[in-house]
């Protein structure tokens, strides 16, 4: 178990939490936000769409107010907490990141699909370039073994990664496979581990105790679970669990539970919770952007959502493959009935 | 971890999940939810008011149906499933009990202080002699160590107790310690061994999972977390986790995530989730019902009801003592006053 201090936390129910209030966020609720976790000194808070910079489009859904207005208003509440964005190359730019460290953000959190590490090199460096505090964030982790975990991880340290990140998207890990691949991690990097799980399965909570256990020294967490599908490792109660365990964070518990009940809560249109959906998206361990197609090939095919979310997981299917929704649907409508 | 079949849920919807609801279970909902649990091959549906048999009064809140007629009304629902009472002595009487079995409850689970497991003997005995299966309930777990736990639960067994639970009804418990208590229970007992989470820290889901690999086979759930506090490990998630970890339950994935969904989110007033008051329980390790006492003594001496419910955990006030909490919020007011 750790000892002292050092389990590093990021706030980021003002990124992945955009996607549960439809990137509705304003510059008012975003200094509110900021300005009271800087008060908790909360030591990074992640500020961008939910898909990262450049992500409102009509694809990713379109923020109401410009990306940057948000970070700007971040930076300005803050004194104590670093102000992190998030970025995807392919959605977001080099201009944008630069654009990003111009207002003041001072963490560059690069994410590429779990297999895909090498696309983040030019970005990693650039940001190092600029002066900022390097990510690598590696989504779908649930998706490779250990072993290529290990390679894809090494390939962000060789690109200047100050720490890399396991990231549980899809809320699909159990808390043995996270041991396992922070374990093989922390024998073969030499930089700092992190960990961002959701809460798909009810397991984020104790999934970031398994990675704390095995040596992750940063943890990201979102007040109030306010994240995409069933929402992340729920900061404040983290808080409360690591005080507990004496594992020091820093931030301060009781105005941690505030920001939570008097600023974060309201701004929620619904409570987070694990419905049907956001648990068949966990079981399948696909991306929560697959639901929408699902459901529409579910009623175009006369089929169950559930059966071809699960049949892509097991196929593997990962974002940019969305036609293949269509194909699994087509076939589970024609074994259907042959089976009848 | 478990082979093959062998993990046995209750699910708690019906009971601990009356206290979301404020006790306001109908016949008809009952008799929906019971009959499609039956139909998800449920094993164990456990049905009384929150408090157990005989709970419904001004102290513990009046139940909108009388508790007998909602047991009536299961036993009818159901051919697979057998349901199952709680009862605490000194709530719940042997005639309840006598009176349950004869509408067709065949589980009788007596619950106690964890301190308390000598009041159970008769309870148990009795269930016996009635033909029920029996169960032992150790409630509030966290707050003895694994030898006072040990020590407590043989009691129960040497009563004939089938099975002897874990409760973790504040929410408290940490994965290692319930790890630590039911491998400690697991050498010491020849019965099977229990857990009942609650979620009040976010880990319903791990503890459930740190027990399970130490041997517990009987495991409660709550559909869509319904229950006290934080509500309960979550059943229809845990059926997916331990379908992922092929761990057999018996129960259908599909049927029973639909039972949440169709039938238990319809009747919840508000979904569950951690706020500040379910956290600070949890953190305090004490009784939910201290919450509203908590709050009404910090009103009148200016304190924080957060100061008090800790306070009270740290002094390990239990049921009965509730008078403490206006010393406790006295003192804090009184230490206050000195060091401003």
């Amino acid at each position: 178990m750790t000892k002292e201090t050092d389990i590093k936390i990021t706030e980021v129910a003002l990124r992945d939490g955009s996607h549960a209030i439809s990137h509705q966020y304003t510059v008012e609720q975003v200094t509110a936000a900021a300005k009271a976790l800087d008060d908790a000194r909360v030591p990074y808070i992640e500020v961008a769409h939910g898909d990262g910079l450049g992500g409102s489009s009509l694809q990713y859904g379109f923020s109401k107010t410009d990306e940057f207005k948000l970070i700007e208003a971040a930076v300005s509440a803050t004194d104590f907490s670093k102000i992190a964005v998030l970025l995807l190359p392919g959605i977001g730019t080099i201009e944008d990141l630069k654009e990003a460290a111009a207002l003041g953000a001072n963490m560059a959190r690069v994410a590429t699909h779990v297999t895909e590490a090498d696309v983040s090199e030019q970005h990693l460096q650039t940001a190092k370039e600029l002066g900022m505090e390097t990510v690598g964030f590696l989504m779908m982790s649930h998706m490779v073994s250990a072993e290529k975990l290990v390679e894809q991880a090494k390939l962000m340290e060789s690109y200047g990664a100050d720490t890399v990140y396991v990231v549980d998207s899809a809320g699909a890990f159990l808390p043995h496979q996270v041991k396992e691949r922070i374990k093989a991690l922390r024998e073969a990097l030499s930089v700092n581990i992190g960990f961002h799980g959701h809460n798909n399965l009810s397991l984020a909570m104790g999934n970031t105790l398994a990675a704390i256990e095995e040596g992750a020294t940063r943890i990201d967490g979102s007040i109030r679970c306010l994240g995409a599908g069933a929402g992340n490792t729920q900061t404040e109660v983290l808080i409360g669990v690591l005080d507990r365990m004496e594992i020091e964070t820093g931030i301060d518990l009781y105005k941690i539970m505030d920001v939570a009940e008097d600023i974060i809560a309201p701004i929620l249109q619904k409570p987070q919770e694990i419905d049907r959906d956001s648990l068949t998206l966990g079981y399948a361990g696909v991306y929560s952007s697959f639901l929408l197609h699902a459901n529409r090939a579910a009623e175009k095919f006369s089929v169950e959502s559930r059966d071809i979310l699960i049949e892509l997981g097991k196929r593997e299917i990962i974002g940019g493959q969305e036609d293949m929704i269509i194909d699994v649907a087509a076939e589970l409508a024609e074994t259907n009935k042959t089976s009848v």
